[in-house]
């Protein structure tokens, strides 16, 4: 049986900000059947996601190219993969079956042939929305997890800043914080994401970096004695301003650099001499190294959702033409929380 | 009984490079006899240990100021301490006597009143030159020591990038790393130190930075698979093209940042986007956080020394009145190796 499969596209490099019009919608046609005995597994996507980190494989050069498979080139014409929610279709392969619900790297399409390697974790409850286990039950809480827990080892008590604090990651990071008994100041990119960090989700405080003229003071306002952690997903002048208040012995975790995504031109330059008397650890990492605390991860965080400990900030789309619009606003700051395309 | 008692003094904040006008070499009246029962003890350096860090000491503001005792803010007018190696000339303290020759904190002065505190260890052994206690077997040996083993944990054939290599610690790291087999480039500022890189201390290569253009390139040629491990100590453009260079999980110690000493509007502004991707870590560390291993340090230290392993490059000026050039010669790049005053 052929079907016809919409895919999504980039027209050729995109090196600034993306636009819309850098993608395009492809439809294609799609056999649903595989060969009995081959590795071939068909998967129809239910739920996918949507990530900045993409940006840096859609440009020509990049830092991301060449280091995990995860984040290699995608190449204009072809199709765009990226962490998705799917049912499989069709399977050669002994270890699926028609009807298993996965977690993988599949197309942004209606549906992917993929092999073994693609898929991650057969997903086997459905306590939570399937679109949990590309957030915070996925990537973004992992990320979030490692890069606090693991890299920055937290104390109770502690004073932790996050940026893009409203984020897909950023607010899981504010949310563990919490948890543990950390003092947490969060930034975001408007009053309605100030307000749910401090009323919902629970932030001590928080701020819109868009309305602070000297974010240096902006920080010394908000953390008289210094910061103890930074979790940092933006770069530039807030990483200057974070290490210009960091604490002795203070540690940055950083995920992503929202400000190079877009403008390779803009660099942080923070003050080193700062690094060394306070004995500064900033620490680049990326989720997929951490997949030893997988389960560990999982199942802390599937307690504190049950237990309505973690809320959960998603904005959704539901078709596949809108994953353009949805990617570029990830740029402009349009998603509060996780940005995920619900296609179920 | 009373002496002339010269010492080193800056006569007001020094902003930029230090020039010897702003130092002024006072004589005091000193008394050499201490109350029977009290706790001061009179040194008389033999040594002392001239060093770019009390630079950060002798501005007005610091990163530096507020962080650890060992560089707290020097006040204009009044005596600089910094590592020396003296012998004891008077003691009220029952630990320690007449003629004991003790490493420690003391004034850049022919004779200091100083407490147990200022005194970091009773110097049993000469089987090393004095001189060697404030260098290799110092603070800059536990510098080189800590920030290359401790922090970087690197591996054998590793790839390790050194700079200001000819330097007090960096000539160490260096050896330090040959030592451990790796393979290993240093740049430093003269041809002649180029040369004593590659012939006397056994680097892999050496490069003079004063001559490349584009030290991205030029790091790019030394390391055509990648750097493993950078240990810094300059900061600047360096520790961009450094960073550019890095291998996956690779580590960069700060100990210093010469770029930034006498010029604070001059920064590094690294590509974070290398960071996250090729998950580095970038530690500054200051060498009394590791006293911890200082026994370990010291006992492998010494037996390198005395198998020939270790080279010790030293610089040596044998006058109070020669302090002020020896410190601002250091920013001149005048010193190979250590650099010492003999007043023995």
């Amino acid at each position: 049986m052929e079907v016809k499969n919409k895919h999504v596209v980039i027209k050729h490099h995109v090196e600034d900000a993306p636009k819309e019009c850098d993608f395009e919608i492809k439809i294609s046609d799609f056999a649903l059947s595989v060969d009995p005995g081959s590795d071939d597994i068909i998967v129809k996507n239910l739920c996918i996601s949507v990530d900045p980190y993409q940006i840096s494989r859609m440009k020509r050069h990049s830092s991301s190219h060449g280091t995990i498979t995860a984040v290699e080139p995608i190449t204009p014409g072809q199709a765009i993969n990226g962490p998705a929610i799917g049912k499989v279709v069709a399977s050669g392969h002994a270890k699926f079956h028609k009807d298993d619900v996965v977690w993988g790297i599949f197309n942004w399409a209606e549906y992917s042939l993929v092999k073994e390697r693609n898929i991650i974790k057969k997903i086997e409850s459905f306590e939570f929305p399937l679109s949990y286990h590309l957030g915070v039950l996925g990537f973004n809480g992992l990320t979030a997890y490692a890069g606090f827990f693991e890299l920055c080892k937290p104390l109770k008590g502690e004073k932790i800043f996050v940026s893009a604090a409203s984020g897909a990651t950023g607010n899981i990071v504010g949310q563990y914080a919490k948890l543990l008994g950390c003092y947490v100041v969060g930034c975001a990119g408007s009053q309605k994401k100030v307000t749910l960090l401090k009323e919902k989700l629970g932030f001590d405080d928080a701020f819109n970096y868009k309305e602070e003229k000297d974010l240096n003071l902006t920080l010394k306002s908000y953390f008289p004695d210094g910061i103890d952690v930074y979790f940092d997903n933006v770069g530039g002048e807030m990483l200057d301003a974070a290490i210009a208040n960091m604490k002795a012995f203070g540690r940055v975790s950083i995920c992503g650099v929202i400000s190079e995504y877009i403008d390779t031109g803009k660099r942080c330059s923070p003050n080193m001499l700062d690094v060394v008397y306070k004995r500064i650890n900033i620490r680049g990492f990326l989720a997929p190294d951490f997949m030893n605390v997988f389960e560990e991860f999982y199942e802390k965080t599937s307690d504190y959702l049950r237990t309505g400990k973690l809320k959960v900030i998603e904005d959704a789309s539901t078709s596949m033409e809108s994953i353009p619009s949805a990617f570029v606003g990830l740029f402009k700051g349009d998603n509060i929380g996780k940005k995920i395309i619900n296609l179920a």
